[in-house]
This record gives C-alpha cells, structure tokens and sequence, in this order.
C-alpha cells in the first residue's frame, strides 16, 4: 500500500510518495500559491497525478497550516494561505482525483509521524514542537493525537509566556502580545538579538548585512561572538520554561524537538534541558526525556500519509 | 450504594457521606496534622469509623494534596502535607478500616467531579480551576480523567506565564519564577496589591490591618477604592490569558472555576472574559463556555467520593 503525504508550506508544497511503514519512496515539490483556490488547488491535484502515472496511490494525507474542523473537515482559518479559509480541502482535492483524501493541522500531523514512526513509537504521551518560522506543535495523550472539541488544538505557539500585563510581551503575528511564538522560532531569535544589539553595540550581529535571520546569528555565534551566543542561551530557556509548562501539565514521556532552529545543537539545548529541569516539578521532569527529531524535515508529510493510512 | 470522600486540605480534612449519584447527605471535618504520619492516619481513620456507625460505606475516596503516582499508588510530593512524602496513603488506610480505598490530586478530584456531577456533565473536554490559597487544576480530555504518564499531570498553576527572563517573574512556592498561581490566587491577589500600593499611596488598602488578604482587598474594592477594583482586575486579566492559554491548547468545551476567589463575581469575571476572548484563537474561544463551579467547595470529596465508585 501507497500513501501520498502533502505539506503545505509558505512557500512550498512538499509531496511524498510513502510506504505503509512511513518510508518516504519519492518526494516532489512546487510553489505554494496562498491567494487563488483555484491555482492552488491545480498545484496539489498537478502534484497528485504526476505521482499516479508512475505508482498506485491508495489515499492522499494533507498537512494544512491552518485550523481545520474535525465536525465538518472545513479549514476555518489559514493565516498565511488565505485562499483555504472556510474550504473542504480533502473534499475538493478528492472531488479532482478521485482518491480517498484526508487533511489535517500540519503540525498535528508531524506530531502523528514522530509518534506512528519517528523518536515516540511506542508512548503514550509525548509532545512535538517544530522551530521554524514559527512554532508548531501536536499532542499525542493516551496514546492518540490530541486535536480537542473541534480539532483545534494543539496551539502551543500561541499560548501566552510572558503575560506582561504591567509591560508588554512581543507582538505576534495572531494579534496578541507573549506568544511563546514570539520568543522560540526563527523570528523570535531575531527579535531576541534586535533587544540584545541595542544594549551591546560592540556585537558583530551590527555588522550583518540585512535581513538578520537566524542562521546569520547563528553564524555569529559559531564564530565566538558573546552577544550572538547569549541570543542562543536566552531563546534555549525560553524553550526549556516552555517544555516545563507542557511536562506540569502533561505529565509526558517525551518531548520532540524538530525544526531548522535545532541546527543550533548544544548552543541552545543545553539551556533548554537547564531551564526545563528548574521549572519542571521533579517527578514530571523525570518521566520525561526532550530529543531531536527523527523525521524533520518530513514529518508532515510523512504524518498526513500515515493519517491517509489510519484514518 | 454510599461512598466516603475525604478532601485533605492544609487546616482541615472534609469528609463526606456521598451517595451514588454523587450527592453529599453528611459531612464532618477534623484540623489536619501535617508533620506526623501516624497522627495524621488516625484522624482518617478517626473521620471514616465515626461514618461507619451509622452507616454501610462501599469504598473510600482520598483527595491528596501532591503528586500521588497512578503507577504505585504513592504520594512522591505533599509539600504541604509533609508526612505523606513517599506514603501509599491509600493503601495505610484501607488496612485499618478494611474498606476498599482510592486515592488521587485532590484537584484531579475536584476536576472528575464538576464532569460525573456538576458543571460539565456529558462533556469530552473540560479544564476545572479552584482559586484558594493556591490555584488547583484537573482536565477532563476525551471523555476522561487525564492525568498524564504516571498520574502527575494537570498542574497547570505551575505553568510559567511570565517567564521574565530579562526581569523576574514572582517567586512561587514551588521555587520557581512566574508561575501562573502566583497571579491567580488569593496568594496572587495579595502580591497584585502589594505591587499597586507601593504606586498608589492614596488607596484604602494602606489603612488595613495586617495581614493583608483577598477578603480585605475584595471589601475595599466593594467599598469603591479604585486601586483594590484595579487589582481584581487585573488577577480577571491573568485569569483570562491563562483560560486563553488553555483553550488554544485543549480547544476545550468548558471551563468551570471554582474557589473562594470566585466571590468577587463580576469585578473579576468581565476581565477574564475580555482577556480570554482577546488571547483566544477565534474558532477555540466559539467552542468554550467559561463558567463557575456548581459544586465548591464540595467538589473534591464528591470527586474522590466518585473515583472510589468508578475505579
């Protein structure tokens, strides 16, 4: 049996081609049009038949960025494609190709993949976060994904860490201020060296040449730079207090951290297992072991192939 | 059949006479002994024999204080009830009074008895919050009791909500900084005016007796001093971002909040909605209500007083 797995990125629809074990046999990918349904829904059924001259495809996962209705499979909001607000995706896709097609939250579905194949086989609990842009996340309790009332759970990224009622949490692209988003991904690394860069002017992070991005801090950091480094640190506490919460609240087995931000290595985890260790009650902490991905930079896809498969 | 739940609370144990559906027709109370084990077994055992005189009890329910395993039964953390540090409870109990015994997070019991009996009867996805002295809190996820890998999950007033890592979130009792208890909490309310006196030399709240506390706040709010309303509001404003931060990750269907705190009514609740509908993505906060407990301050020995029927 054949699954084909979509990922639909910002900037890009991944494809895969995967077997019943989770194996990716063959990948493809091509540009993610956000603001015409119809152009989009071409890239996703263009990518679908290519892979159909060659194999037998026996059901199409597809990861969404967005929040997808569990009760009616309707994507209700998708910030960044925002031609999928309030569109059937699987059905529509299916309607073209005439293959059984689910859809799910991107980041539940990567969460699906380390669980079903990746660094979780075998738990009961475990979380997934991927540092990205943003931050994804997904749940696995009792031994299912855990998407809630409607299928709208799972939003770590946007619960609030620093409430700062008295004095203002980062301003988040969903509108609110603290968003854990905001302080562990890509862009909250950024911000971190922009408030870090006013209070040390003797960085070389000033000498970037613009945009400053995250591998270019990184880079800095690499090359001894203190400030550079202390960026890495500050935002590794931030993931550590944020892994505590999830652990307080869980109770889990197991933390997966996926996401291009984990190139940092031991430059970030090692503030991350510092500050998770102080902030987690002890018994908590010690049911739990944070690893690396196994599956990043497939797991969506390979998590909406395996819901292809299960569901 | 009738069911004996005990809430064992920091000055006093609550025991209960509950019946099948989880209905309380006596109740009793004994203060607490909290640094001498075998004094503190004798008022249990004490409480249930006085129970027993008059009536036949099927099974007793214990609502702990701490992180009780649900894989050896033990108590691993009381840090207010310090005698019951690495003591399966349950067990000590049921061999002297020879009845079956049952022991769980008195807050996960509170929880379990808000979704079998009270606010959040029929539901799948429910969070319940008491605001004492510290802030309880129990999950209700698909259908069930959650209560993590080895029983310790649920702790969500040891969540960090101001993680201020440039800047000092307060100290916790746990020994952490910016845990959401000590926003929300009697315990929270206090420091909340404390903070707001040291800027507000005008307010009533300088003329109280010590000690200060959320009663006495909460009368000079009554009374009209804008200082004391101010601190209400903004414990509303903390109460509201962590409901928030609860609903973007569970997508729940209720929460129900309970506690002393809760008296504050309206000075409270209005900015806990406003800051939860702020905080909350838009279709997880369409598919939550926010509402008050139906069964505080009985709902811990009604929960273990339930968990001893349905385990």
């Amino acid at each position: 049996m054949h699954y084909l797995g979509l990922d639909i990125g910002g900037t890009f629809v991944k494809a895969g081609l995967v077997d019943e074990t989770g194996r990716v046999l063959e990948s493809s990918k091509a540009p993610t049009v956000t603001d015409d349904l119809h152009a989009f829904l071409s890239t996703l059924t263009d990518l679908i038949r290519e892979f159909q001259k060659t194999n037998e495809i026996d059901a199409v996962g597809i990861g969404v960025p967005g929040l997808r209705s569990s009760k009616t499979h309707i994507i209700e909001t998708s910030p960044n494609i925002r031609c999928l607000k309030h569109v059937n995706l699987e059905q529509l896709v299916a309607d073209q190709v005439h293959i059984r097609t689910v859809s799910e939250n991107d980041a539940n579905a990567a969460a699906y993949a380390e669980f079903v194949c990746g660094a979780g086989v075998g738990l009961q609990h475990m979380a997934h976060l991927t540092l990205g842009t943003g931050l994804g996340s997904g749940f696995v309790l009792n031994g299912s994904l855990f998407t809630g009332a409607s299928g709208y759970g799972g939003e770590f990224g946007h619960t609030v860490i620093q409430a700062g009622i008295d004095g203002g949490g980062r301003l988040c692209g969903c509108g609110n201020h603290g968003c854990l988003e905001t302080y562990v991904s890509a862009t909250g690394i950024v911000m971190t060296a922009e408030e870090k860069m006013k209070a040390f002017p003797e960085t070389i992070l000033h000498n970037i040449e613009p945009p400053l991005t995250s591998e270019k801090i990184y880079a800095a950091a690499e090359h001894g730079d203190k400030t550079a480094q202390e960026v890495f640190k500050v935002t590794g506490r931030y993931l550590g207090i944020a892994c505590a919460n999830l652990m307080n609240l869980f109770n889990l087995e197991m933390i997966v951290i996926g996401g291009g931000v984990m190139a940092a290595g031991d430059l970030l985890m090692y503030s991350v297992m510092a500050a998770a260790k102080s902030n987690t009650l002890a018994p908590s902490f010690a049911d739990c072991r944070i690893v690396q991905s196994k599956l990043w930079p497939d797991a969506g896809l390979i998590g909406a192939a395996m819901l292809a498969r299960d569901r």
